[in-house]
């Protein structure tokens, strides 16, 4: 059995960052459709194709202008839309009408909102001041031909989708999907068509693993439930660790029944921290055998939901290619006084509405009628015991 | 041609959900799989199929004691582990080995954790004083048979997916998604597989709406690029307004030849709202035409990305069938001082890394780059005009 060794949810992710940091990047990728590398990790570098703006262009409707001829009446000697150019160069005292995405004819180095121009006979006057460069956008500014943009590793989302548009792709190389078993274990698990008895739950861990794991960029697949047997539990690990990821839930705590961490061990198990810093979730297991990661996550469900987005989503997306995946943690402002037992950093179920906060009732781990209620976990600091309504607090989207 | 409506970002949340309203839940709901139905509305109530816990469980492992009975020496009479159960009552000074999840025994009224026992022949001492209900979770106390946990409208994540499980649901009654039609317009705009002059672009917005429509639960469809012509753009509306929503990008402007709003009040729209007091994206259109909502996105991708984000996800996500959706606005520590102009409020291309955020130097509503390099957007307040470095300011994931 492993040394009992625990971490702070900040040292259990750095320790799964450096464990992991080789294994990532040794994958062959795949060719996928534009559309379908939403969500995807990148396997190659996107440059520009050109400069972006390949000309110099107008972030305004109005007239292009010198500007040493502002303020003043302007004669207007032309127009020019997006799509389109003005051929000539303009002159002192000459404006050409523009159009916001529309190149900026030679001569001109100002741009007048049409908002801000008077229309005269065959011209326009304005009281705008001579401001170089204004509303316009210069060439190459946003990039420069042969820069990379996308790089290697970038987890793809609309905005990357619209950049490898813009620089004419319609495909992409990505990493494949890390493939990730789910192991729930324990005689009080009985399969999702079965009533249980009152001693009984449904196996509803491996579902909610399931959607953790298709979130966070892999493909689940879901185990049969190991008894709390030997033979048969050491069998279904040793098939999850033909995945790329193992992860167990239930069987990790101090009760003689739990048979997973000698399992392990007898299989050859390394073990790099067993208990984490963390409520719900303390009993947390992250190792490797047989070559392949696991975790050993708790099996009260809301523990296992916890433990998944903090330290198992972190590996995942290690394994799908992202070389520094973060947590997406942010602020809110509590909307009434809160306050827990300093020493364990908490994350619980919380309603977030528009940057204020609101914590759940809940009854502990086992309690997942109260994270329905939530959409998002409220995170309290191991260091600190109260807060006050209105102070902010860490917050983590569910 | 409209009236200028202009309104705050909260103003034009307000007239969304208020026009929408009637529309949602008036749409036949479908039957999915269970891992399916991730992401999706539940038109449907789910109850509760039995009481949770169906009977007092411990959330530790450890003795099952009368708390009467404490501190003391109590004799050992039995174990009980998760999935089986003690089928006599306890005696005073008897207690029952037990584990996380098991059925506490009659007579019981408290846990002792197996971390404050000492062992002594056939029994154990503690110093533990009497707490009774400790680490006991009482039957029901997480939801009563019949209690409705999951509601009609709720958008199912992981923990949902874990409830519909836990009450033995392998299938569950969704609506359908929406269909969006999503039309760019503009000479300037070619296709992804062509070439294009110094005065042109690609058909970025597309795709990266096409991404956004996906994630905010809807399918999209991209039409052809419509020219600035009359006739082509009317017959390409038209055709998205047979979808379930419409999303035009380029053409809502102040410019000559921004022809889309001519035509929508030629096909006797009505419109809600022409400007938003957000940059980038101060020209959004919102209106009605031929029974189907759409909006009218400025071009400029950074734009189009934002104002989908802050007001048109909020329509799709009504016709999905979602009585309140919230925009997921929360708090970050500034890295830097920042300062804007205020009367507009600023979305802004930001990294967020545990609760601190950077903005990105960015050149203006055509900056993809800047948004690829981003991870969240942050959101200057339209009323404040500047943050010194450690104060917390608003934050949009991306």
């Amino acid at each position: 059995m492993p040394i009992v060794v625990t971490v702070t949810w900040e040292e259990g992710r750095a320790c799964i960052r450096d464990r992991m940091q080789t294994v990532i990047r040794s994958r062959p990728a795949e060719t996928v459709s534009l559309l379908e590398a939403d969500g995807r990790v990148l396997a190659e570098d996107v440059p520009a194709d050109r400069d972006y703006p390949a000309a110099a262009r107008s972030v305004r409707d109005g007239f292009a202008v010198r500007s040493t001829d502002l303020p003043g009446t302007l004669k207007i000697v032309g127009e020019v839309r997006a799509g389109t150019k003005f051929d000539a160069a303009i002159g002192p005292g000459e404006s050409v009408e523009i159009m916001t995405g529309a190149p900026v004819p030679a001569g001109a180095d100002q741009i007048v909102m049409v908002e801000h121009a008077q229309r005269v006979n065959g011209g326009f006057s304005t009281g705008r001041p001579a401001n170089m460069g204004e509303f316009i956008n210069p060439q190459a500014s946003e990039a420069r031909a042969g820069e990379t943009i996308l790089a290697t590793g970038k987890r793809l989302g609309f905005a990357d989708i619209a950049w490898l548009a813009t620089v004419g792709r319609s495909e992409a190389s990505v990493y494949p999907l890390p493939r990730v078993a789910i192991l729930a274990t324990g005689d009080e698990i009985v399969d999702l068509a079965e009533v249980p008895l009152d001693t009984q739950i449904r196996n509803s861990n491996a579902y909610s693993l399931a959607v953790q794991v298709r979130r966070a960029g892999g493909i689940p697949e879901i185990l049969p439930v190991a008894p709390d047997e030997i033979d048969e539990t050491r069998r279904l690990i040793q098939r999850g660790l033909q995945s790329d990821l193992l992860l167990l839930s239930g069987g990790v705590s101090a009760g003689k029944y739990d048979l997973v961490e000698q399992v392990l061990a007898d299989l050859g198990a390394e073990f790099f921290f067993d208990r984490v810093r963390v409520q719900p979730g303390q009993p947390l297991v992250f190792g490797k055998a047989q070559g392949t990661f696991f975790f050993g996550l708790p099996g009260n469900p809301a523990s296992t939901m916890v433990t998944f987005e903090v330290f198992a989503q972190l590996a995942l997306c290690l394994l799908g290619g992202e070389p520094h995946p973060a947590l997406p943690l942010s602020f809110a402002r509590l909307t009434q006084d809160f306050a827990h037992k300093p020493g364990l950093t908490r994350f619980l179920p919380a309603v977030l509405n528009c940057g204020d906060i609101t914590p759940v009732a809940w009854k502990g781990s086992s309690d997942v009628p109260s994270i329905v209620k939530a959409n998002a976990f409220l995170v309290a600091d191991a260091a600190r015991e109260t807060w006050a309504a209105g102070d902010m607090i860490g917050v983590l989207p569910k």
